[in-house]
């Protein structure tokens, strides 16, 4: 028997959905933020809940530890509403050429910001504890393009003598910056 | 000078933004459950934040004394992806004819579900304690009917012969349903 | 070989496509009405017309008995816009919250009218002639929900301490109308 | 004060919009068929009903005199499901290049045929009385481009060399068509 | 294994592209203008390209000999932007009913024009050497509808009845424009 | 009188669009690639073009100096579909997270390649002379963002503090990065 394919997922019939395709547990897990950034996100979007496939919303839990940042990031396919539940976040978004405008706001407890669909935002915790936050995002796989890593960490790496010429820096500080994320040209 | 008008809603010009377009303050207050149903949802769309135009979601807290209930509902432009914060919820949606198919779940701490867009859906408080609930929504502006207050509380009211025959009860019964919501036929 | 599916449904490839992929026939036949609402509706969507998947249109024919009623309902994934071609229908639907307001109007032969997406609308045939209503309605696949049916007829059904409280009335009432479509708690 | 504008067309506040904006009276009249090809389209789209607009779908009703033409056309933004309530009707479309398929269908009453998206189509009555048909349209807009008006007919006149070259024949040809539709090059 | 289908075309991995699935190469080759119109159009697809699938856009490149003619055609999904890379092109397209209005422009090197999507247009080689042009389409598989070829030399042939009565002359003249694309009534 | 507007740009009635409406001249000027990335994009969209106002697409024609670069950048709303007319490009773009795989390609004239919607991507001009591309988009309106502008150069510019974790270096090198961008911390 074949499966019924939608946006390259599998979609049940109608009369075979059971409420666990509608389901996730774990939210109220903090991530580990014991990495470099010192923030993760728990992500809970269609490859969690098979049942959000064409309906357009998702869900993630960002949890930032002193300090912790969710670093400079674009979704391509979502816009994202977030709101702090614990701790202060210092958070921004970037606009488009030829501006490039740095919007930014210091979020507490109960506030809630905007960050448009692809423009480039991150938030840093500012204060002395961990920090958590919940977001809806316009897509049920809104994708992540963390900046930092797709242009010094991307697999292979992106010639020095591009980034070099796009950064207006010499290219021994894009082999260090490369090699921060494990890179080699 | 006139404004620009996109979905009924004022524009900004790019070079006008602000921060404060893009925000909201307050999520973390309970809402007021001191009602017939005891619950509250308070919104963070398009209508308190002007920036979220076009950008397709939104946020909602809802709150729920306990044995509060979220009555049956539906939102004409919106999925809706919630995340139980503290509390007990026997939540469900009930799917389209011919099945009318009943599909439920009890969401503890952590918990995530998804109500497809315009089912009928609701969500209730089956513990003794308060319950908070967070959801993001597929739309700026989502819209809300609720069923009970859209066919028994519409105004003017729907005429009690339409409701007889539509629940296939006398119309003593429809009456008394509509006067519970403050209409008489 | 593999099929082609789009949105679910088979495709055919364009060079296979035969005029029957186009047709439907039988639309002038009356529905049968001998029913509990005394209505009845025939569909000519994608289930019916292969051909229209991905096409975003549909029709129905409405036969209306003496006093018959399309009882309230929605298109989660429709407008849908009605002319009578014989008798006398009054018809409504209800605005979402707040204001819950209803629409109403009584049709004649040869008159038109809109019922928004899955705002909760309704034709009650008022005459003492059978009536008949041709509708197109903005999708392959519009579904629909019948408001009483999915509230008080799902199955399993919903909670009666669900309904009492949504309906402001007494279990011993919700039972009673659940009973109507067969339901016990 | 300044009207909200959605596709060019007013927007009324959700609370002022009445029955009126949603109705459309006249639809069991017949057109005036006394003109060249025979037939006459009246159209219940949003030019006729504001509240249309923004809702994908629109009506209209075609009345064919013997042996009168709905001539080759094609509607630049909807899909057209119709049904034949009196008469016969040789119906057609054309698939786009390369094959130009011609798929044709003979209509009885009650019988329903697709003309997908801007695909050329007609249809023709081939009985011996006036025929009827009612059609549904997936936009509140569609747009109607009838072939031999908009290529031999437009204003000013397309140059006979393009047209001579395009229906490989000789610009008398050409000239004499044009004519037809009152244009001189 | 099964591939996965997405608009009928399959979709790879993400995990799997390769920069071919994303690529083309002869642009710069002159298409073959030795035909009865004296153009040419190379193609650029998803039909060439299969990462262009969902992607909304495609390329074209039209050769023209001196006095080619790109005839009278609609793309049923896709606006066209072209621009002249050599030569003098006589560009048009028509309005739709009931103005038919013909708007052209004659266009150099390095001209742009649009050509609105599913609107008759042309182009038209009006100097003594060849003419190149560049144009993007915003549609992955934007379809083309050629007016002559669809209308006269469709397969089978559109009936001399409905082609006599729409362009207002003698089916002698109809059987002659159809003899000139091999048709026979 | 009020112009109508649709998102946010003018629209004329169409029986007052004339031929400048959709036209533009000067793609074959050569821009000016005296800057210090080396290259210099020309744009065709809505800002250019009223006419193109919701028709969704758009032409741009980009000049490259010897070892000119069109540094790495994202169109928030549109796919890019670029052929060579002159010279030979290295070109590529980043998938997003987890893989971050760079998929590149050498171009010579003729050549055709994609970049998806929202990828960073780049055309670096690897040959000894002048090179010359044009491309389609996917918009009216593509926007763009250029990493290193937008990270390094906004305006005010983000904290290095948030910029020296996201790219794992001392906030020496990120000041220095954010001077060659004119911005001080």
């Amino acid at each position: 028997m074949m499966a019924v394919l939608v946006n390259g997922f599998v979609c049940k019939e109608p009369k075979q959905v059971q409420a666990d395709d509608f389901f996730f547990t774990g939210l109220d897990k903090p991530g580990n933020t014991n990495n470099k950034v010192g923030s993760n996100v728990t992500q809970v979007n269609v490859a969690q809940i098979a049942g959000l496939n064409t309906l357009g919303v998702s869900l993630v839990r960002i949890d930032y530890a002193p300090y912790g940042l969710n670093a400079p990031h674009t979704h391509p396919r979502a816009t994202e509403i977030l709101t702090v539940l614990e701790g202060t976040l210092y958070v921004g978004f970037v606009t488009s050429n030829p501006d490039n405008r740095l919007i930014t706001k210091i979020l507490q407890k109960g506030d809630v910001f905007v960050f448009p669909i692809n423009l480039i935002h991150f938030q840093f915790n500012i204060g002395h504890t961990n920090a958590i936050a919940i977001a809806g995002l316009s897509s049920q796989n809104p994708g992540t393009i963390t900046i930092a890593n797709a242009v010094f960490g991307s697999n292979p790496p992106i010639s020095d003598d591009v980034l070099a010429k796009a950064f207006q820096v010499d290219k021994k500080i894009i082999d260090y910056l490369q090699s921060q994320f494990g890179m080699k040209n």
